[in-house]
């Protein structure tokens, strides 16, 4: 790394995220001037649209973001394109031609980090991704730097905005799922195609992320367990009330004699935990390492502003890297020189949960007998029911289990699918019992 | 800085922390070394007293602090000891060699910290101070590098675990503040001497590291607005909860036009919020940046364990700044390399809020009229009042009222003291509006 008069930045992508990272980096100049102790300034911008009222004081605009990676007035390039072809290619001819860079692409990291960091690596320089995962949240540095003394057992995340929303909104106003949704496209907070945020592909991503952070373990997205938020009903979210739990859309990651835990999915959480008064568009991860205890970084996950925050927090990271003289990146891009943890990740079936179960059946004598007679051969204790009086014939059981192989509550819940006093479908959520005090 | 095959620690002090330190790096040795690539080895102990079951494994013992700045095999010295003045010259002694320093050191930091970063900024090492707020939250490192980004705007903490501990107790179970402190001193949460946790000293400690931090100003406890919880009673937490508040120790610095407000005092803060929501010994620093909004931290703000945790994540930091080829610090101690901000730190007297305020007085016809015509003609507005109906002579009126100067309200309370209707000292308590959504 060489030391400059100023530190030169090239942003590729005038999107929401480039767009904002631009514009912080104009409206807090003297801020980070004074704590740099010299002038970022935004040399070139790649942009498919031009925009000039946004760019009237920039050296060099043009469309082409491969000519920022080959520009040597440009220390450090800013990918804010997107997706996972051009930025890709984008950011290998970057690195390799020495290039310090930053992005926000949580999908790409998620996907394809494992090849980008080797290539860092071998030029010795960073690749920063603070802004994919929490938005605003200073969450990746925390894990990474903050928290480097411990072992970390577990995580547990709050990582997509929308999704948060979602049930918020659910829980606040007794609404149905697709009728919140509408109203999160409209507010501009979901996707057109929404399946990104309620199906947890955008939260599989950046539990992939934290969870080699954390871990010491390759990134491997394609171990993630994920399920959505769609199949929740008011019904649910009214049960889980009366039992003392919330329901959140969680990332979890969690560590075992046996192997590791990636999984994404509707959770019961008690409403005593922190973790379950965070409402809305916020996001929040708790941590628990073996010597610290727990840790909870709550902020915006989203946003223009709140994105721009942590790109430019790792510009000025790289700046200060510079001006100290390191000749390489201060920190691993993951956090680990050494890969000692060889234990697998497990699939959905090997781990262990609490379960709440909702079985439409029958209003007939007997039929809480069968049941508890089934989950029992299986081995399934009971923690709590919920059987309401009806007038229909029909009636929800909802069972809260204690902790089970989800191997065996597979076979019991179909064996009671198969009970001609069960109606229908039954739903299954996942319950959380982290050791964690109240956070 | 020079790499080395390990990195050599030195530890002065065994008491809490420093013993915790010692078993933090023998119990993660595996983790921290997959970490780092290197291994820290702990190669000399300066203890007042020799603890043989703790150190059988050290090199060098002793009791001289000064032997472990002048020993060529100790690379970072841990500076557990505590106080200002052997303290004080151990760490000016190892920053005049170059030595690198780690400590946890609080009222040092706040109160000599200005002379001591100018000696690390000379000799060109770091003086690292993580575990000194917070305990194991890596705040420290959120607001310096996570923010680094935004102009910060306010930060408002709970940064004292016994004064936390003591109005959540009080709060739960309505007892008095004298019993509740009895017994936090029997659980060991609070000191003998009970002052520098339940009087705020120890808040201001860390609210003036933190307050240098985000408005880039010099280290300036002495002009910490300090106050108590001891004269918190259980009526006034009911009557917050009545008006939908609770009652939290805050240390908060915020920035006006006018200048800085750097304060410790009982607040009151609505339910709503989610740092409301942190009790016991739990601490939490929320924080709003200009770009970023509002994020929030939490954790364990004490013990061995967790203040361990973050002496040891800056180890591994200055072992990472090495490893790099950084011929410096990577990040100024407080973040800033020019000083800018030329903003007057605020007495009490100048700062604006909303106040609670308890007013003992006699039941008797046009008590409120003539309380209201004093505050009026000081320009202070009503926000709520509640007045009970009593049986006895004397009923308090609890007035919450509009934003007001604290002069103003200083003056209208001795009129209101004078008056013959009130019958006793008037009860106020600070409340907070921080515009920050829910956190």
């Amino acid at each position: 790394m060489q030391e400059t008069e100023s530190i030169r930045v090239g942003i590729c992508g005038l999107g929401t995220v480039g767009g904002g990272t631009l514009e912080l980096l104009r409206a807090n100049r003297l801020e980070i001037s004074d704590r740099l102790g010299k002038e970022v300034v935004v040399s070139h911008v790649a942009t498919r649209t031009l925009k000039p009222e946004l760019t009237q004081d920039i050296a060099t605009i043009g469309t082409d973001p491969l000519a920022v990676a080959s520009d040597p007035n440009v220390d450090i390039l800013v990918e804010t394109i997107g997706g996972c072809d051009i930025a890709f290619e984008l950011i290998a001819t970057a690195l390799a031609k020495g290039k310090q860079v930053v992005t926000a692409n949580k999908a790409l990291i998620a996907e394809r980090g494992n090849e980008l960091f080797v290539l860092a690596e071998k030029h010795r320089v960073n690749l920063a991704f603070e802004s994919s995962v929490g938005g605003g949240i200073p969450v990746i540095r925390a894990l990474r730097e903050g928290l480097a003394a411990n072992e970390i057992q577990w995580l547990a995340g709050i990582i997509n905005g929308t999704g948060n929303f979602i049930l918020t909104e659910m829980a606040e106003k007794q609404r149905e799922f697709s009728e919140v949704l509408k109203q999160a496209q409209k507010l501009g907070y979901a996707e057109a195609d929404p399946a990104f945020d309620v199906e947890g592909i955008d939260a599989a991503h950046k539990l992939t992320i934290m969870a080699s952070i954390v871990f010491g373990i390759p990134l491997q997205f394609d171990k993630v367990y994920m399920e959505g938020i769609s199949h929740i009903t008011p019904h649910d979210i009214s049960y889980a009330d009366e039992l003392g739990y919330c329901i959140k859309h969680l990332g979890i990651a969690q560590r075992s004699e046996r192997g590791m835990e990636l999984r994404v999915h509707p959770t019961l959480l008690s409403r005593s935990r922190l973790l379950a008064s965070v409402n809305g568009v916020g996001n929040a991860v708790l941590v628990n390492g073996n010597r610290v205890g727990s840790t909870l970084y709550y902020g915006p996950g989203a946003g223009a502003e709140a994105t721009a925050s942590s790109v430019v927090a790792d510009i000025i990271d790289i700046a200060r890297q510079q001006a100290a003289g390191a000749v390489e990146p201060v920190c691993p891009a993951l956090g680990y020189r050494n890969y000692s943890n060889k234990l697998p990740v497990l699939t959905i079936e090997d781990i262990e949960s609490e379960y709440y179960l909702r079985i439409p059946a029958m209003d007939r004598l007997g039929v809480m007998a069968r049941i508890s007679s089934v989950l029992q051969s299986q081995s399934i204790n009971i923690e709590a029911v919920i059987q309401k009086e009806s007038s229909s014939k029909n009636v929800p059981i909802v069972i809260l289990t204690h902790k089970v192989k989800e191997r065996n509550l597979n076979q019991a819940l179909a064996t009671l699918e198969a009970l001609e006093e069960v109606t229908g479908s039954i739903t299954r959520i996942r319950v959380e019992s982290f050791h964690s005090g109240t956070a």
